[in-house]
């Protein structure tokens, strides 16, 4: 099983380094923002920094809680943590763990300045803001080697989240626009970046972790070519809802967006009691860990 | 337990039905697009047509398998059936329910013109798009009453779907993009009028079907006001995985997303084998449907 | 789908009367404790009370809580009570349903004559005592026409579970056993009665409630027939897993414990927060209810 | 998290390591059929081999299978293998793995001679045969350094299985007892020895893989001793069905199941896609095996 389940990032990595620039193979990963809650955020920022990823995309959660955790700790609680007791207290429950209102308070602090000046530029010098140039900006500003988009921003990863407005960037968003209003994210020019990377790809490898949009994005642009050459699924969702959250990988063959003939992996999800996954860390030591120097070498030739 | 799970709706009918603009509790409805693949759709169409809800949030392939199924039928086939046979006819998969790629071909057919519109709308009256807007427009152009947003468009029903171009609309705007660049779909826009309905509401009330953003979007936007004062949660999602989807309301309360005296209601989801959703026509038939000649009359007065 | 849910029902229906004795379609009924502990123990009482089904496989919890709901009441609970609370108050929790520990001590004193009678049965009429057996004095025993195991013994049903003692039941006999020992219950027995009862059958057919012996038990019998004719299997466990519980119809034709040609229908289990199951009660209503004045002449003629 | 998940179970082994007959701690080990069937099965002989668990209970299969792995191997297949064709070549499929008629065979030939043996023993010795008793027996007849029974034979540790005949053992019984009848197995005197463990052990903890019979036999028997000590739950089990199976301990605490101060973990099981649990093995590793010396030096003692 374990075979098995290396199998494709294996080949994912050799058509990787195959040859550099652009990669044989490139790879989209996907994530939902409870990994990133959790301390699976660690080993996204490992793959990020050392470039072994291609394409990001996530949840609005998934990139604002990466920042939020650069400016104060997030804390282990439990589940059954009352609500009430919680809200009166200030404490936000993500599964089991703790997150401050005091927390969101300082990311306030700091991102209001970056909108404002977002908001310059955009009348200033014409930019024309997307949720991944944005993502871009912030990685930027951040300027912390913890921090994951801070590494997309270094390595120039692209990074899609096109309902980035759902979630505590979208309050500051929304508070904001009462103060500086004018600020346009648009989505059409991200779905031409996000799906020309599939479409210019020499071979594609989906890394998805986690269901809903960040699955079916992905998915959906790999759809573009015809479908993906690698697949690997990690998530808890059920396949008789129907959704495609739960979907074996074989509904995504019957639209193109996996190859007929590619290797897809179905790993029913683990996040145990939600703050660790236990199979994506390992499967991160077994594959691009293990082939670490390789896989450096490579990018930096 | 019948009763219990029917609470929460009856008395965000009575709320409602209180005074008529505004309502006296205003009513989100949230779902994924599996339900809108299913026949779940003419439940939700119910509703939409007789102005029962009155916020909708839901993802791209919810609005356009809407209209697809206005241009050309979907069908039942099985859970098992082998992707790659499906692919070699032309057939995709969504659960048990296939579609075939025809229906995609038509809906391009009629979206391309409209997309050409918009863009000259653009330019020349200076309209500025958003997802919720554009749904709008395709409410109207759909011109057929089976259709769930043909009703939203004649009763002013906003539909919020930020990550509108997650999927066959997408795809659409992508290829048109070549060929009459320039349309923007801004989704700042789009979250203050989804904020704004959340927050000048009296009381608050969330129907909430699967997980992901659907969910998040809704929750969200009530935290703005301190939290909804009724909830109704219906999915599949499992809390161990420290997913918002899986999350139970008491977690929500902890944001701020409920409020702490409100009546929440989490019923675990179940939509057999993807085409029926048997909780939910059950749940409107109990409660909307028992009083619809009074919440239709309400609506006329 | 419902009526794809209903065809495998209807039929057994119509084989059932198509002979009286012995029936056309030998229909076993199997349900784990927590359906008996909610409401559908009445949905399941209303089938056995008008021979409806033809064998029973519960577990010992299936068996014993239909008793002592006859000595006392269950209460309607919460999921999230406070364990450590409700044992100093002397309260035990069923998922959302609640047993006072009297009504344990009301069964073991209503049980523990009976005990008595039975080894003393034993001791001079040489009794050979198995658990159906057991159940079937029981339900004699009780005579309350509130109780399935009643109807059983009134209508000659037989009900197995080998696993009698895992319960409260086994903790009366063990705690009897040091007052009054000797006590036999033979395993060996009940599973040549059970598995005769498929071996000798025209056709058969399965209607599992729930996972783990029940399940297994009843379609280890049929394949000692070479398969179940008919099969509806509705449960919450999960395939991913590997076990019986949640394993799709299709192992079990595998296994020649459903025939190749035979119609199998998995319908993923929702006994919602436990206090009731929504599919069984709409299930039987649609078919043997709907049908029932058919099926109660036939058993009368 | 990992410390959480571990502190229970080393706990467990310093309280066993602190006196060594009886042990400070008595751990009794339940699990399901499906993880002797995958390669769980060589964890738990490593666990049993040295005597770091002190009363196992298991389901039939799990003690069959067992046997039969010594006779003939099991092969890794895939779960979407059609049904209908495995059965035309004699294939069983349990999850993923493949089981060849023939093991059944082999299994049949090699066990036929024990129960004529059985039989003989009770009627000319007066043996009173129980499940447990007939495990052991197995055990010994085996004769196997890889079977868990082998060595549960040998290191004298009891393994209840109440439900013996719910499988490929009962089948062999069922055609055995037209050869040679009269074998009784008395799940009696079993309840008997199960409980005794439970009430005269000095503190007790449980380890309990998956749900149903294993769980609920294992937490009834910590009943009558007002609770176990410590508990660790690994299974798949969703609470809101209101079954045992997915019940938090804290259900267990109202019952008396587990003590009120306690520390019971509850993880949610992964044994993915059937062949390999991965939190077994890794749990084991980090506890008893990692203390491994010590714990056999203790037992040598």
């Amino acid at each position: 099983m374990i075979e098995k389940r290396l199998e494709p990032a294996e080949e994912e990595k050799e058509c990787e380094s195959s040859n550099s620039k652009p990669p044989g193979c490139t790879i989209f990963l996907g994530y939902t923002s409870n990994l990133i809650s959790s301390g699976v955020r660690e080993t996204i920022r490992y793959l990020v920094q050392h470039k072994m990823v291609d394409v990001i995309v996530t949840t609005a959660g998934g990139v604002e809680e990466d920042f939020i955790k650069c400016l104060a700790p997030t804390f282990l609680g439990e589940f059954n943590l009352q609500g009430k007791e919680l809200r009166q207290r200030g404490i936000n429950r993500i599964g089991n763990l703790l997150v401050p209102n005091d927390n969101y308070c300082m990311f306030e602090d700091w991102l209001m300045p970056i909108l404002d000046q977002m908001v310059q530029e955009q009348k200033t010098e014409g930019t024309q803001w997307t949720p991944s140039k944005m993502i871009h900006r912030l990685g930027k500003e951040i300027n912390n080697p913890d921090s994951v988009y801070y590494w997309a921003y270094r390595n120039d990863i692209p990074v899609f989240s096109p309902a980035l407005t759902d979630g505590s960037l979208g309050d500051m968003i929304y508070f904001h626009s009462y103060k500086n209003p004018g600020l346009v994210l648009d989505i059409v020019e991200d779905i031409r970046r996000m799906n020309s990377n599939a479409v210019f790809a020499k071979r594609t490898g989906m890394i998805i972790l986690g269901g809903g949009l960040v699955k079916h994005h992905i998915a959906n642009a790999n759809l573009m070519r015809n479908g993906a050459d690698f697949a690997v699924f990690v998530n808890t969702g059920q396949e008789f809802d129907g959704s495609d959250s739960g979907a074996h990988p074989d509904e995504a063959v019957s639209w193109g967006k996996i190859r007929m003939d590619a290797k897809p992996v179905k790993v029913s999800f683990l996040d145990v009691y939600g703050d660790a996954s236990i199979i994506f860390p390992l499967l991160v030591a077994e594959t691009f860990a293990s082939r670490a120097s390789q896989l450096i070498q490579e990018k930096r030739d």
